[in-house]
């Protein structure tokens, strides 16, 4: 069957002919349907984050899937449904984590990743999986289902971001999201079912589609080139809420001079290092004179995996048309991988229902 | 009646003689058996934080006063009831924060506090205030009552930081305290009772009474000038929960380099302005893989002084002893403003039950 891989020393994602794989008891086979791409598939490829197995020179790629149960192989997952697979798993028997569903939470040692670190992912025509790490969703959403793992990561942002607000009344009415990638313009749709007033920071000219749909979203597009991170609560509002999704390490300080009192910074980005000024005087009289706080979020659980099904339910179409930019077949592997200012989310189609 | 004051342009704390207070419709009036001093009333002293209310030339002082009541005033407050004040009052009237219990998630302009800023504190013989002001307390704590309000500081910051990381499963066995001043040292005899593994970071030389307080209550000294913030989970173990209380600007960004995975660090301090070089990749970079959280904490309501009363009747007598350093008379009120490496906690007598 044809697999998508990063190899060892590689530049680049190749097509790779592997065996279907066999399911073990206890596992069910999947076809795939569609992958995602992004960001950070890009890093991994590029050799920057994660590699292949032990012991392997390659990596199987994809760690956004939406596939559908070909072989049930004894389990109580009937064939045909359709699953979306979770990331984390445990690198040998179990642990604690991933025994009380929370494999989100393990430190580094403690998990691999499809499709990231030490096991392969889901670029491939088949893969197989415990049906513990398989969410169902309704057929009709199967074209759009490769989305559930990133909206799951917002899920668990927004989970622990409102959690750290839960010891008084909390109710937020302005929103930022930091990044017009498509994880930000997901987390941005999202969040104008909750929140009244969002905002989304980009540093695009127009004509621009994440303009568009950020616009198109009831959304303020801020330009950072114009209105930097730490202005914008003179020149549009302090928020409530900011969510950073660009991996731009000024913005985890930056945040807390956007945030109003009482407000949250969820961090998703995960940059390297980078050593620069900061008053942190001001930044932790901030964070200690108007209540505020910093959350860094990684990766998600399958709680958050099952309200991103729900979420995904109630998206408008349209959304989803306007996001998804691109869905190419295998044969034009390359193509999902591209990174320009035309592709908001990509996906690669191996199969459909 | 005798008051401890502060004046608008003064260089320390003055005695002045005031009239008594007359409570008005709806309040008592309180007989003030103790007074605290910290760092913020060094500060108001110094003129350094808060200030006078509107058109007055000075300050009442004392924001952490225990008393009892001497005239009821018609309230159901009765008369010899022992009670610890709130600090924050609405500038007028009443607003949305008061109204549901949270004034100390008031933004700037909605609160005024009692000795601090914009409200005369309790540095005298009488003070009066509402009954919904005033927490009750056993009388066989008045002696200790002005500890209400530091304990009730942190019993804010902890919960804030537990209800960060309330939406998993999180119990945390390690927990460091940055500081080893009054409020420090409280706060390692509270943690004592709630975590496995306590430190206390000072830097201070041997011998000493806090360093002597630090280890009778089981915890490790961790003198910074031979283990910085971010060595100390090589030198000892990273931290499930750090609580900061030194005002020390690089301990913020520090403090997530001394965190566990999942861990999180509770800010207190409030320093100037102060620019320094920063790893803020690394700092971005590891709140978020491994999920860890940085809550700031200002003040505390109701709630906590209640909880505070709780926990105060919990501490041991000896640590309180060991605590309280000084009681002094109101005639000696300079002394204890003192503040040198003998004293860790001093208090003003004005009156016994």
């Amino acid at each position: 069957m044809r697999s998508v891989v990063s190899t060892r020393g590689g530049t680049g994602p190749e097509l790779r002919e592997r065996p279907r794989p066999v399911p073990a008891g206890g596992e069910v086979l999947v076809r795939t349907l569609r992958v995602g791409v992004d960001g950070t598939d890009r890093e991994v490829v590029a050799g920057e984050h994660g590699g292949p197995p032990a012991g392997e020179d390659h990596l199987v790629l994809g760690h956004e899937a939406v596939g559908v149960v070909a072989d049930a192989n004894g389990t109580d997952l009937a064939e045909g449904t359709v699953v979306a697979p979770t990331v984390r798993r445990p690198p040998s028997g179990t642990n604690e984590y991933f025994e009380r569903g929370e494999p989100d939470m393990a430190p580094e040692g403690a998990y691999v990743e499809r499709g990231i670190v030490g096991a392969h992912g889901f670029m491939s025509e088949y893969f197989v999986s415990a049906p513990e790490f398989l969410v169902r969703l309704p057929r009709d959403l199967a074209e759009w289902g490769f989305l559930v793992e990133p909206i799951s990561i917002t899920e668990k942002a927004l989970e622990h971001a409102y959690a750290s607000r839960s010891a008084f009344a909390w109710e937020p009415e302005s929103a930022l999201v930091l990044g017009n990638g498509s994880l930000g313009l997901l987390t941005l749709a999202m969040l104008g079912e909750r929140v009244e007033r969002t905002y989304c920071l980009g540093r695009r000219d127009r004509p621009d589609p994440t303009i568009d749909l950020v616009e198109d979203l009831g959304a303020t597009y801020v330009d950072s080139r114009e209105t930097p991170v730490p202005e914008i609560p003179d020149v549009h509002e302090p928020m409530d809420l900011v969510y950073e999704a660009t991996g731009y390490a000024r913005h985890a300080t930056e945040t807390v001079a956007a945030l109003a009192p009482n407000g949250v910074g969820a961090l998703l980005g995960v940059p390297g290092d980078w050593t620069f000024e900061v008053d942190g005087g001001a930044l932790h009289r901030e964070l200690v004179l108007h209540n505020r706080a910093l959350v860094g979020s990684v990766n998600s659980n399958r709680d958050h995996f099952e309200a991103a099904v729900e979420t995904l339910a109630g998206l408008p179409e349209w959304v989803l048309e306007s996001l998804v930019t691109d869905v190419v077949g295998v044969e034009d592997y390359d193509r999902a991988f591209r990174d320009d200012d035309t592709v908001i989310k990509a996906a690669l189609e191996f199969d459909t229902l």
